[in-house]
């Protein structure tokens, strides 16, 4: 994320960061090329556009600690990192209510162009009503209707990239001095109950035409419209028999149509077994109590200042009227002298601390449910990127488990080698045929 | 402008054109680093949000050439080529109905970051009805609506940038683990006719908070706009003579504020006064007729196609019930064998071809009526930039027209040496102070 500290909240303040540096290109040419070197498939840059604001009722926490805030516009990264690397993918977040579909659908061929196809789009719905509020919808739309809208969102989209400009349309013809066939660019006149965009597009095809699309939602409407939509997934089990049936109903959702599953991890790397857990034992100590209830305030739908969160853990077991969130965190305690601020850094912070091959061996474990790949979640950057990268990914190469060179092609034929820059045809961004009325004029 | 074919119809096809590869980056690399190398002071992004539909009533002239159609997202460009260069601006247009304040001002302040405070924001309220049409407004909402508009989209962006942060919000503590003091960053609490923004402003300042503003528009609400808010302005004039008054009107708009005028330029140079016209007829022969009229019959809000383009010019000055337009370009037409679509496209590409020292000569000229400078419109491009930035530079340069060197710092203290990286506290996006309620929360 494009912001001083994404998930381990404090520890942009460690000597080995360079969080503060987030405004600085060089920072984010330094981890592109990093994640290249360890073979990654893409960054993914998450976004919100609003400071959370659960915890006390307040964004101070949040401000205070540079917790997902301030944060940059992840789009105009990509060229340029682009321009540094090879193969790398760059997956960004948009949500649907952030900008007419019109002009995103322009800066996403624009990005693909520039990207020789390695541009990816994580669709999302935002869950903060101060994302609402910020983009003039006066609060946040509700559930349903934020879905409601990312159908028709998308369905314009789809018809700008997929069928305003038939393939043959541009000529590049020097000698007739003609650049495209106006019969094969298509108006798309689309009339939805959210959104209305005539077109054409404004870009020509781009080598995936629509970009690579990922999903995150994971509530039942959420996982509907990853099963109709999404080519990557996104999903939050923490382990992989947790992971297994949530995968299983991905798979039904899809109905057949390939889709790569991807769980967010943290890793503390060591030589020993010890080394690891005690490196993540300081690190964890050294993390802040009030980012991490600031945050997990909001994950959890739930204020934690009112519990009080220097009540120690043994405490607020005895007392009455605990919420039920509260509660399953309580039982999630191994230790009693914590006090409840103490055990929600510990719990929003539960990584896998070991040696390299214990990493691996996690890996192999959530493949074996049927999950494609990890969200590599740093707790230190680029610490965590280089120690991954430099120990972990020689162990996952000689198991198998990590491509030993990419695959030619757009972003699109990375994750799924041999299958054509397009999505195929039976996605349903293209079902639908083009209309063929390129020489009327609309309006 | 990031498309094939901007001013100069028909000549993306000439051999040492590169226009075609508008989809490359190092296209783009190249003509910035050529351009620092001439010392200009900034690119310049034109955009259009739809194609051009006046002649015929139809945009097929507009695909068929390319004009200005497809045409990407310039935005996501600019901080790969200030990557590749030191001191360049980069100024892009978007007009205030594309984006809502809120992202609009995260993405400017991004790149004002990541260029090192090298951006400028060419504010515009754009003319197209299919502008209007494709970004959801039904239409094109009417001149003085869209004015308004822009005036409260200008107020919204002002608060995120100056009133958000203060100077001193960010601390970025390491051994307090403090990023920023969360009283001295405040909501905006913009409630506006148009727009609702509620803050904070996702950005921490950048270098220039506010990015250098340019201004366009020629009305009388335009002009007045420019006199409150532009701190740079293109106008339109043909000759030193026209531009004298609106630059004495300009100044007078501006009340004492600092503003820097350019007026668009044109130039085919040679080594002799006979070879520079004789390469511009050539140049001229060979652009198309229809693009040309396409593009005229945008700008003159007339479609050429009525009067018969093959009409010859001589024939059509007998005809009763022509146009005032017309007949204005038929009084400057030389020559009575031209037809009307070889004079709209003679009178759509008037340009200067002469000698380096002619061509210095003119901007002398300009100079001496207080235009500060020129936005030289490529005729061929790289080829345009090049010639210029090798035969006439030098020139200028000796004749002390050009800067030596560049100023140091931020775009703004290159255009206004001494000045300060911010604007000016008289100008109206500072005229306001912080609220001090940093704590409460909004909604």
């Amino acid at each position: 994320m494009f912001t001083p500290s994404h998930h381990a909240q404090g520890l942009w303040a460690e000597p080995d960061s360079n969080q503060l540096a987030y405004n600085d290109p060089a920072t984010w040419i330094e981890l592109a090329r990093l994640c290249e070197r360890g073979m990654f498939d893409t960054i993914f840059f998450a976004d919100v556009l609003a400071p959370y604001d659960t915890y006390q009722q307040s964004r101070d926490a949040t401000v205070f600690e540079g917790m997902q805030f301030p944060t940059g516009d992840p789009s105009v990264l990509i060229p340029l990192l682009a321009h540094h690397t090879e193969h790398l993918g760059f997956t960004f977040t948009q949500n649907i209510l952030q900008e007419h579909p019109y002009p995103f659908a322009r800066k996403m061929s624009t990005l693909d162009h520039l990207t020789g196809g390695r541009v990816a789009w994580n669709i999302v719905t935002t869950f903060l009503p101060g994302a609402g509020r910020n983009l003039g919808y006066g609060g946040l739309p509700e559930h349903g209707d934020r879905y409601a809208r990312a159908e028709d969102y998308v369905q314009a989209v789809y018809k700008l990239w997929e069928h305003s400009w038939e393939d043959d349309a541009v000529l590049r013809d020097r000698a007739r001095r003609q650049f495209a066939d106006p019969a094969k660019v298509h108006e798309v006149d689309h009339e939805g109950p959210y959104y209305t965009v005539y077109g054409p597009h404004l870009s020509e095809p781009s080598p995936q035409r629509t970009p690579l699309l990922f999903q995150a939602g994971m509530s039942g409407t959420g996982r509907a419209f990853a099963g109709r939509h999404a080519e990557a997934l996104f999903i939050s089990s923490t382990t992989p028999e947790s992971a297994a049936p949530v995968v299983a109903d991905v798979r039904r959702a899809a109905a057949g149509r390939r889709i790569r599953i991807f769980v967010p991890q943290a890793y503390v790397v060591g030589s020993t077994e010890a080394e690891a857990r005690r490196r993540d034992t300081e690190l964890l100590e050294r993390q802040t109590v009030e980012g991490n209830l600031a945050r997990m305030s909001v994950f959890l739908h739930h204020d934690f200042a009112t519990d009080g969160p220097d009540t120690p853990v043994g405490e607020l077991r005895n007392r009455p009227g605990v919420s039920r969130q509260v509660r399953d965190l309580l039982n999630a305690a191994d230790r009693d002298d914590w006090t409840l601020g103490e055990l929600v850094r510990w719990v929003g912070n539960r990584r896998l601390a070991g040696t390299p091959e214990r990493i691996a061996d996690s890996v192999e474990a959530w493949q074996s449910v049927g999950v494609d790949g990890v969200n590599l979640q740093y707790v230190v950057s680029p610490t965590t990127f280089a120690e991954f990268v430099d120990h972990v990914v020689p162990v996952l190469r000689a198991r198998g488990l990590v491509q030993r060179e990419y695959a030619p092609g757009t972003l699109r034929e990375k994750f799924f080698p041999g299958s054509g820059s397009r999505l195929p045809v039976s996605h349903p961004a293209r079902a639908r045929g083009f209309r063929r009325w390129g020489n009327n004029l609309k309006g």
